[in-house]
């Protein structure tokens, strides 16, 4: 058996340890483990914030903008292009995830009409396959769903069902239910190669596992700030369009900051050169703030080492998990090789909301998804081994005592 | 010729004037009067974003979303259609102006097919024009533009172009230029009478003029929260959908918020009930707190009172103007009936550019829209007699001493 005292020398031996003190964390009994939708506060975000509200808004007025703010998407989704192998004029922080993937997929699919189909896989987000059905119909298209094995995703699937209907390819980077990663370099060579863009949703992995997308030739990308990034809630999302790309592709919405001189007042649009015209209005500051911070974090602790105790920590988990005794009726729902999966491990049960909802009575903070799987987030930034340990010793207890069984079979439903 | 004892005296008699103490004000030297670019920092903004970012993120993490935030955009929503004549489930907080605008011109446009004319005129934001006429050309249509006088539109100049192609109506209810109201309840009438949809914006009007969207007959609106309503830098902005139009209308983005049953993690979009369906994902949560607080400010101020005190301020602003030697060369850019104006007036000039730049170096701030547009803006919950008198003074002695000839002619191309 695995003991507590092994997850305190897997602390003492973590060489990110100290990041952790760079977080609020307001109550050391709660066991954090869903990094993963929503990432803890960084203190230099309280700070970055206060200066953003009393030294530029509250002082500088609307002179701030010109001197501080309306840079700052551009800036920022610099600094960002380094922790995703991409060019600082090809990322842009802007909107929010689903408005990008919208704005992208149109684009995309202009580009490549007569092409008409989006391909995607049943491993995607629901919501980005809602905006993605949407965009394909509104082009006169649907979108076709490769059948993924969820801990196993095959690039080989994915080439199978590619033809000259497909205009573009977009999945997510990493499986939201399983953690499992797509192999981003060969299912966007045979997107490619069948003569469709690429798009891809990091959402699940910027932050946490390093991505190249130059190196994968990747087309298309977007992404939120508020999981492993840090950012905050609802944090303003990010786009990547390869720089070859940029001046083919067209955006459907038209707004100022996209436009070539978004201060001339003109009276016809012209998109601006480059990255600038996927931009569409005013970028909310304060939340803004919140993602440079959390990026600039990231940065400084490198991710290549986040991603070696990323590895270390889900595979911690793994190890917990075959511990666990089998009448329990739990089903490892990720990859076993930490190489194929992203930041988290689901498992799975047939009353998984009840047991959820128990870890959350007993401080540990999951998240499920319907219909059976508990996600369990590692951020490695602050989560350490002992938390994991003793989150699965409360989860071992939960299921002796059967104490889950008091909370409702499911949710109520909520919009 | 009106003296400064007089503003002192208006001051005095000023029924909002307590209100400036509810807000930061860093610099008592600076007359600014860009509130009807960015609002000030309302001090409660403060406590509330402190919150929001301690006890809320720091503290619950992710169980703050069904605890709080998940709610937020419908009672902000909510909060703010008392202040614009609608119903308190017409209205939500969601995305950007341009984005709103964007939605809801392109749901207009699928529900009024075959018409695919968008009529706007040329007191339009530019921003507004550029995406209605990208969201006409994408349904095959394009953008007609109403020539309107600056400081006298009339809606009978709307009505004469009219036409059984016009899909949607779609203006500006304050002209960002000259403040110029639009006549809302005849343009709705005769946009009705064509078989066309009503769209506005109400970005320079809300907060600072009464509004009655449900009296007027409005189908559409859409509107920012960091001008009058003082909801900060980028603030998430709002739209409005008349309860008998929700159901009917489908917005393009297909985005989890907007779903029938977000949690459910469906495989297809099946659009929410009522206004929840013109969302489209997360909203930036600390931009808006601020949207949240500036609105629950105004309410407090009281809509009527603001414009009481708007109309007066503006006024001022109008006798001072006329107490400028004729030779400095300036036109009255706006209506000279109050109620035919917002809470702006506008002055041109041929070296507005230089003029508003001796301006802000002489700390007061206005701003410029070119070609020749110094726009000065009366925030009612802050702006003093004592500054508007102060600032035409500031403006005197630099007309008298020729001291704004140093600046450039014109603003360097900025995007």
């Amino acid at each position: 058996m695995t003991t507590r005292r092994r997850a305190e020398e897997l602390d003492q031996a973590d060489l990110l340890a100290d990041f952790r003190e760079q977080f609020v964390i307001t109550d050391p009994g709660l066991l954090y483990l869903d990094g993963n939708s929503l990432g803890r506060l960084p203190k230099r975000t309280i700070e970055a914030v206060e200066t953003a509200l009393h030294g530029e808004w509250g002082d500088r007025l609307v002179r701030a903008w010109p001197e501080t703010w309306i840079e700052q998407p551009r800036r920022i989704g610099a600094d960002l292009a380094g922790l995703i192998g991409a060019q600082p004029d090809e990322v842009l922080l802007a909107d929010q995830t689903s408005i990008n993937l919208y704005k992208l997929a149109v684009a995309a699919l202009r580009a490549r009409a007569p092409r008409r189909t989006v391909l995607t896989d049943s491993g995607n987000f629901p919501s980005d396959s809602y905006v993605l059905s949407g965009a394909a119909a509104d082009a006169g298209g649907s979108i076709r769903i490769v059948n993924t094995d969820p801990v196993a995703p095959s690039s080989d699937a994915v080439g199978a069902l590619l033809d000259d209907e497909v205009a573009l390819v977009s999945m997510s980077h990493v499986n939201y239910k399983s953690g499992a990663l797509h192999d981003m370099a060969a299912v966007t060579a045979a997107a490619r190669s069948a003569g469709a863009l690429s798009l891809w949703d990091l959402s699940h992995s910027v932050g946490a596992v390093p991505i190249d997308l130059n190196g994968a030739g990747v087309d298309l990308a977007v992404g939120c700030t508020y999981k492993y990034l840090n950012g905050g809630p609802g944090a303003p999302a990010f786009l990547f369009v390869a720089r070859h790309l940029q001046e083919e592709l067209e955006q459907p919405i038209h707004g100022w900051w996209g436009h070539a001189d978004m201060f001339a007042f003109e009276g016809d649009y012209h998109p601006a050169p480059g990255i600038d015209r996927f931009a569409v209005g005013t970028i909310p500051v304060l939340s803004m703030v919140g993602a440079r911070e959390g990026i600039a974090l990231t940065a400084e602790a490198g991710i290549e080492a986040i991603r070696t105790k990323s590895m270390a920590i889900t595979s911690f988990m793994t190890d917990l998990f075959d511990e666990l005794p089998a009448e329990f009726g739990f089903i490892f729902g990720s990859p076993r090789d930490p190489a194929r999966r992203g930041s988290h491990v689901s498992l799975r049960h047939p009353d998984g909301y009840q047991i959820a909802q128990a870890l959350i009575r007993d401080d540990v903070v999951p998240d499920f998804r319907a219909p059976d799987v508990i996600r369990l987030g590692a951020a490695p930034l602050y989560t350490r081994f002992v938390d994991v340990w003793d989150a699965f010793a409360r989860l071992r207890t939960i299921m002796e005592s059967g104490s889950y069984r008091t909370f409702p079979k499911a949710r109520a439903r909520v919009t």
